[in-house]
């Protein structure tokens, strides 16, 4: 079947949708908190329906935030306190004090996939203090320890995500893992305006760089909660979805009415071979991104460590007793 | 008239001769230095020549390195070298002892736009310990000054680049400015591929910012040379260049007999409209870039720099004698 | 005269009063704002004061806050707002609707001089805005404009700070600069504790890279305030105050009664001249700072980005109503 | 017993001389390459040997490279060569095709601690290759697979770098490991000049950023080489040595005859007690580096990466054949 590559449950949703798919063992849930802000969850329950949505089962989150690529502090507070929420609805019925293990994934130096870095430089760490000093040393008697780790990409390090996180969570053997990521969308209107949770972690092909192996709960042995917002769209994503529309632009005309026939009698799949074989080769391994994805990136990361900070930390950092 | 965004002088030529358009007023010449280094060089000698190409009058260099995008010391020395030469015969001429404002053009935050900025890391900047030491100090009759700024981009400083460097060269009085910048190519198959250098400077839209002012010698009073890499393409030409591809396609098509003739019956500029009207509106403020653009900037800006330093201080550096 | 080198008005007063050494045409105001955060004031209001101090006439402002160290936002946020009523205060009288460019001087590379570089990055930037679009773009009547640079060091441009800002003021004519540096305490307790503000800009000798050309609004043109903190001692008056302090020491302790007497009679530049001899001749070129003058730097960069912000901008970014 | 902290075995055995303290169980010896390369080896033989030392039993090898701290290809390169050579001496034994993980310890934000960070940025990586392709994708028959991580530090990740990089090891199983790390000297003098290459790890109370535990065959199961360049000294201990010759000044005056027998009758103890009561508490969190530190530290970490390179990969990229 052809599939169009978003790492985003809603967006197949809604192409199911509009390609009139039924969709068995599937849920879709929306509520409006307010004008600009929409949290919809997808919750695939069956095989059949992670076969027929190509993602594993489990629920899919999204915060929709029309204005979150502006700057805004008190809507982006918002969006953190939102996505709080969100974390610990899907960590409900995890111990009170947790060890969490938070993971940037992505490569810092390249401009959009450097959230998972940056979301890891603003977060409030403490396991190495409750460690040395007990938690009492917060003055409280419930402290989370939080950990957190950049592993890079492959390039850099010769080993994948997978191995450097399995290995890391068998030495310290954290309760959960959050691993933040940046995402591809289908469509540039979701970028820097979608964050996406999951408790079904990382999977394969999710994430612009591509990750092989998974980083869920089966490979790792703990509950792992993803974290995500979409940065990019492929290249070839971007051209394909556009040539469709001229495709389908084509067959309305009058102008076109003989050719409009062919070419609806053309299968979706026939329309992409048709497509791909006009595609430069080398179009797969580029992405597309907006010219100021440095701000966005700067702005979002942040909203996303507060987010985690709030769910775990009460949103402020524990200054130790000692 | 109908033209696809390129900032290469040399794909402006290559279209217009695959569009069968006469280009009076504009020379053009190829050398092969050898299997993998091609330097070519598009002369626009007539106001005339300025408009058909739609890039002012004057001297553009191509150096085409199809391995320049992988990691090969030697190979990159060589083209340090060949860029040397360029530099040295555009700037023939000129007194021997040349005081150099080097410009690092873009934003080191985003990484295909990183380039400018990085060049200027690794020269060898000598105006100041001239300055306060005299030549005498590094032991040699002959120095040039070498000073260099990065103004950053104008959602960073308020300004434009031609602000700051405008005031910058009235206060330090350069003999000669060198401009590097990151260009936006028409074809992904030049990305991170081609060195083009030229005499006329940066250009209104040239750069992946898009600079609004030009840098040039009628804007700063002195000579401008610039060199820069294709690192991106904007998202709407590669959108727009493969339904051109698929509406030649279509054309040729048997089944499509009579679409093709209604089709080539539209004028290039009809089918840029047609186009247009398909594309997401936001599109226009996209990049197309490399996933390992990291690796690729890291690179190329090595080998500018080394260029540069080989051209003006003989690629080491002077350790004062002091 | 012997003077231990301090950027801190402060410290020289405190030190002059320990000496004994009556302050003519200072004047000296202490405020406590609360337990943890006070604000004093140095006015050196003649040349003679000038020279006694060996700064500049002018208002210091200090502001001491022991806590600042510290990870929390309130705290924080106190601070920056006490900031804003400082610069506010500093430029009264100047028109209602102003041109400013804020300067973030040292060198990004070395952490604790990458003060100045990283309040800039946190700046809300509104210049080119108001240049295009107008002020009523922000829906506002008076919005001021802000521009910012950073210069970068010598060793990286070849050229002082002071020609670049001077070609910039040229060019785009503020009607008020503000600089922002990292300063050198006396003593490692002020490290990254205290904020001094004044109206004489950044003086020879001041800031962790030892500006040697003063930028003030004799030098500029335009009135020049300072905004700093200090995140370093030097390395020599580290070493040279504790050995003042094993010198009192032994003159006190009975055992060396004799040896006290002849230590006393060394007058301070005398024991200044033993000390110097004593000092390794590379220590010059040294500082001292804190292990996590990483997280410091970090977060002081962002108070004072914030009590800039306040102060023009009235803490929010105005998203133009365009 | 007193010890000044250094993490060189040199200038430890250097002292010991200095003191006139007889060293049993270790062995010292000193090659002079040339003019300005010196290569010295301390062998620390017996347990005996090791507490006189305060180090571990092992081979410590040391290039002192008097102009390192210049710019100077051709001299980086020499020295890059030579630590190739004592590299390979050192796993002189291990099977011909090792798989080996670089560490690059330290603080990347922290420019003194970043020299291991910034070791790993330049290494040629070719684990994931020869994962995927065989090592007949480089077309050679031997090729060593590298990997390397950057495990940041304990405030950042709340993991001390033993749990990190133990769990990696247990996954990887990698057939050494070579930890990089900024060191602390004793002197100024040796600061960005000395290279120390060890078979005995990192251990408890080295580099700049203190680790508390080992990284060495006994805590990570397989063998451990550690790089270092010292580039701080402790601020106490700068402080501490200037006093010691303050005293040794004063003993030796005419002037002070009484005093300097007095002195003299103190043990170095009780200097040292005398000295740390002067001592500004917070001292111990501060450390002593040059103001040129980005630009040592930037040509440092390329030269070390040369030499692990030309080590396992002959100082070139292999561009895999596929």
């Amino acid at each position: 079947m052809y599939q169009i590559r978003t790492d985003l449950a809603l967006e197949t949703q809604e192409k199911m949708q509009e390609d009139h798919i039924e969709l068995k063992g599937v849920r879709f849930l929306e509520e409006k908190i307010n004008k600009s802000l929409t949290i919809s969850t997808v919750v695939i329950e069956t095989e059949n329906g992670a076969k027929t949505m190509g993602k594993p089962r489990g629920t899919y989150i999204t915060i929709e935030a029309g204005n979150m690529d502006e700057e805004d502090e008190d809507y982006h507070r918002e969006i953190s306190v939102q996505l709080a929420k969100i974390i610990k609805k899907l960590i409900k019925g995890k111990k009170e004090e947790l060890s969490v293990l938070v993971v940037g994934l992505g490569n810092r130096e390249v401009t959009p996939d450097a959230l998972g870095p940056r979301v890891v430089d603003n977060l409030f760490i403490t396991r190495h203090i409750v460690k040395e000093y007990g938690k009492y040393a917060f003055g409280s008697e419930k402290v989370n320890r939080i950990s957190s780790i950049v592993p890079g990409v492959m390039a850099q390090t010769g080993m994948e995500s997978l191995e450097i996180i399995h290995g890391i969570v068998d030495e310290t053997k954290p309760d959960l893992v959050i691993a933040v990521d940046a995402l591809a969308a289908r469509s540039t209107k979701r970028l820097n305006r979608t964050i996406q949770v999951t408790d079904t972690g990382i999977n394969p092909g999710s994430g612009v760089g591509n990750h092989r192996h998974g980083l869920n709960e089966k490979s790792l042995g703990v509950p792992v909660i993803s974290i995500g917002i979409p940065t990019v769209v492929d290249a070839a994503t971007i051209v394909n979805d556009t040539m469709f529309n001229l495709i389908a632009a084509l067959s309305q005309s009058r102008a076109f009415d003989m050719l409009g026939n062919s070419l609806e009698e053309l299968s979706d799949g026939e329309k992409y071979e048709l497509i791909r074989e006009l595609l430069a080769p080398n179009l797969n391994a580029m992405f597309v991104t907006p010219k100021d994805i440095d701000e966005s990136v700067k702005r979002l990361s942040f909203t996303i460590s507060e987010g985690i900070n709030i769910a775990f930390m009460g949103g402020k950092p524990l200054e130790p007793a000692v």
